[in-house]
């Protein structure tokens, strides 16, 4: 499609409700968020949506400081001998790895893995590094992309590339791993819910969901407005499974050579899509103004009259000055309805129109995205107003996405109703804690357990198990998943 | 070694008059700026060295985005046939690819380049992107790793795989593509010379020495100890190259179709090394308190007595809430003098030893790493005395790497003197701009062209090559390089 007829029309996004899929990607493609890149299963993550990367990056980033860790940069190969030396990490990898078998001319005596995650090689480093009960803990993190050779892609949710950061970590007692990997999920959950206005379950995965390798995994899921659950980021306790394999011990406190206690934990650009699919609407994106690349657009009307202009200029520096992310678009090559459409498609929390008649009354029409709705602000004081604002619009798509989570979030106590509720929402069920009825629930509605709450006293769904019948033991959430 | 062990001695650092090579190597591994991989050429960045590069990231990365550039990402893997098609880069690049040739179980039909560099992906998506004149300039950065399949490898100098960044923009002209490529050497030139202290030359390549399929490339050259070059930074033109290549074609203003202006431009992990090796002395790093990750650290003498404690953590306070990076070196396992040498090793600019003495005399005393000379300053306004002192220890590291490079840096007329000089340092001369005679200084003396300067007027070596004795063309610097 030319460019110029783009200017003229707004494209047309498929309505949710017809095709939710083809919404996504109508969505991230009209929005430049990404796009398909010519290397199969990747995307390429467009202005917009890195921008977006970066303000997740930066608030974890500073909560990861905060809490004591440090980061690095570890290689992106990984030789294969070191790749095998978990058993069941290296089975539950395998068969997604991209194998760099020629460097240069020359080929390769062993296989180089492109990290499919790093624990291995951490670990190889880990066994180097540590001596004695004073290098512990060891708290680090680092930001870069993974490679999963993965079948069927989805951009932001499911790509052979992607950006995340790991975590890794070794402890001394295995009392110190635990608090960490629920301290790094409390800081996921902190961050989805608060900057990101996703409501998220917290809880624990069963034996045949965690992490290949994991003692336990912990995970966040949230729920996307087709009912399908979102893992959102995972935390996994290993204890001294990888230790052991790759022997790496420390002198405690007693003299005696001990095996470190260890963690990992990661989110990743999957976090952008879930923003998406938890937010959007028949418009396109609507962005929590927390995350927002740019929380406010100033919209000139009828920029000839005398004045707007320059109105609207003082306007971007005052809300720029109060430190909010402005931009003023004075295009006048595109009409203002044009203008409307492309910011509303964009997400953009706030839109502020000056026109002649806003000035002569000293006020400025303010969309908000959130709710569509328009008010009017008096001039005086508009930045402290529209920070105000943007507080109310964040906690307001954080109250939309909740209530739409509760409403479809149904305690069921029989397998009929599990299949029913699965169609459109999460199941919280009492659970045998079987891998049995895992398989029968994701053969019969390809639903899968997706986490333990922690307080499982809290709301008991029976004493039944959903599946079998039999004594149940945990509640347990199950959905359908991305 | 067992770090019991190390934490009772400072380890030896190989004098720099000695063995530099040693020194670096010795200075890197006992900073624990990084570690040597378990994957053939690759390193591990460490905290120290990581929070080094962040430090550049960010002064970076903001001069990137108020000169108008955007962040993005692309895949790390480039299809064969993408990478072809520009016969000059191809050529420079293939011997140095890794190759991944197989996806999980599945044996790849076309191989997929780890990406060297990301100019051919870039110019596939820009081609797609672009249509008419309305949409230029795009003026891209990615923040990532490449991999180059080296032979000799040396941390941070020269590395299979390292972190950088890469700039990659189109533009409607060559005047402004031009414009664009002596920019970004001006800002990479600025954060050189005022933020990592570094003295460099900036100026034009020669057409051997020029980036594989740039019409011109623009670097600056800093001057390590033992008088080689390293080069610390690029900036390319690629005129219309790659656009013909890849087919970026606009509509111009007269709706005609023309190709696109390109530039590219990149800074990595080198830098790091270009800090050490231009700052560090006999007692290990000297880091410029602007990248310094900890600019200054405090160390009680005499924990034990009445109030040394508690002043430590008040100045800690106090330098912190000024905005300064600040330690507090509490740690009663090793001793006073194992502190001093171990913070002088790692480079912290600014050392604050508090006693009973100092406490009665209302004093700190205060040790400068640039000159290793002890100061006492009062405790009131600490914060910013301290920050003063700082901005003089910035201004202090760069004069001594300029002096020592401007006494290095010789006018020659001959080749003799061409050849002694580049013993110890950069010879300035004039050239006939035949790489005939590049070829011999090469072959002679293992020197290369480094640059041309801007001002070629400004102080002319004489008339004739000083290797050819033909009619000269241009003064160029010649010196050994990393």
């Amino acid at each position: 499609m030319a460019k110029q007829n783009k200017q003229e029309f707004v494209t047309h996004i498929t309505p949710r409700s017809e095709d939710f899929s083809q919404w996504y990607t109508d969505v991230i493609l009209q929005t430049e968020l990404c796009d398909y890149a010519p290397v199969r299963g990747c995307m390429i993550v467009r202005p917009y949506g890195y921008a977006i990367w970066e303000r997740i990056q930066e608030e974890m980033d500073k909560r990861f400081k905060e809490t004591g860790h440090q980061n690095v940069y570890f290689p992106m190969l990984i030789p294969e001998s070191l790749l095998l030396k978990e058993a069941e990490h290296v089975e539950g990898f395998a068969p997604e790895v991209a194998w760099v078998t020629q460097g240069g001319t020359e080929k390769l005596q062993e296989r180089l893995a492109v990290r499919p995650t790093s624990e291995t090689i951490f670990c190889t480093m880990y066994a180097k590094w540590v001596q004695t009960w004073r290098d512990l803990p060891m708290k680090y993190n680092q930001w870069c992309s993974v490679m999963r050779w993965e079948k069927a892609t989805r951009p932001f949710l499911r790509t052979s590339e992607f950006l995340w950061q790991e975590g890794h970590t070794i402890h001394a007692t295995p009392e110190e791993a635990q608090e960490e990997t629920l301290t790094m999920l409390g800081v996921y959950q902190e961050v989805a819910e608060n900057i990101l206005a996703l409501p998220v379950y917290v809880g624990q995965k069963s034996e045949k969901e965690k992490f290949a390798g994991a003692r336990a995994t912990y995970s966040m899921e949230a729920m996307m407005q087709d009912g399908k659950a979102l893992q959102a980021g995972t935390s996994h306790n290993f204890g001294t499974n990888f230790s052991e394999a790759y022997d790496i011990q420390f002198q405690n406190k007693e003299g005696k050579l001990t095996y470190v206690h260890e963690t990992s934990w990661g989110v990743s650009t999957r976090l952008i899509g879930a923003i998406i699919m938890t937010h959007g609407d028949e418009r396109g994106l609507r962005l929590p103004p927390k995350v927002a690349p740019i929380q406010c657009v100033i919209l000139p009307i009828a920029a000839h009259k005398p004045g707007v202009t320059e109105a609207c200029e003082k306007l971007e520096q005052e809300l720029k000055a109060a430190g909010l992310r402005v931009k003023l678009d004075d295009r006048d090559t595109v009409s203002a309805g044009f203008k409307f459409n492309d910011w509303e498609l964009k997400g953009v929390p706030v839109r502020l129109e000056v026109g002649p008649r806003d000035l002569e009354n000293g006020v400025v029409t303010i969309f908000r995205r959130d709710l569509c709705e328009k008010v009017t602000l008096p001039l005086e004081n508009i930045a402290e107003s529209v920070a105000k604002l943007l507080d109310e619009i964040q906690q307001e798509l954080f109250n939309q996405a909740k209530a739409f989570r509760d409403e479809r979030t149904k305690v069921v106590t029989n397998i009929d109703e599990l299949g029913e509720v699965v169609q459109s929402g999460f199941a919280k069920a009492m659970w045998c804690g079987e891998q049995a009825c895992e398989d029968v629930i994701k053969e019969r509605f390809n639903a899968t357990s997706r986490n333990m709450p922690f307080d499982q006293e809290g709301e008991k769904c029976g004493e039944t198990c959903v599946c079998c019948g039999k004594q149940a033991k945990k509640v347990m959430y199950f959905a359908k998943a991305y």
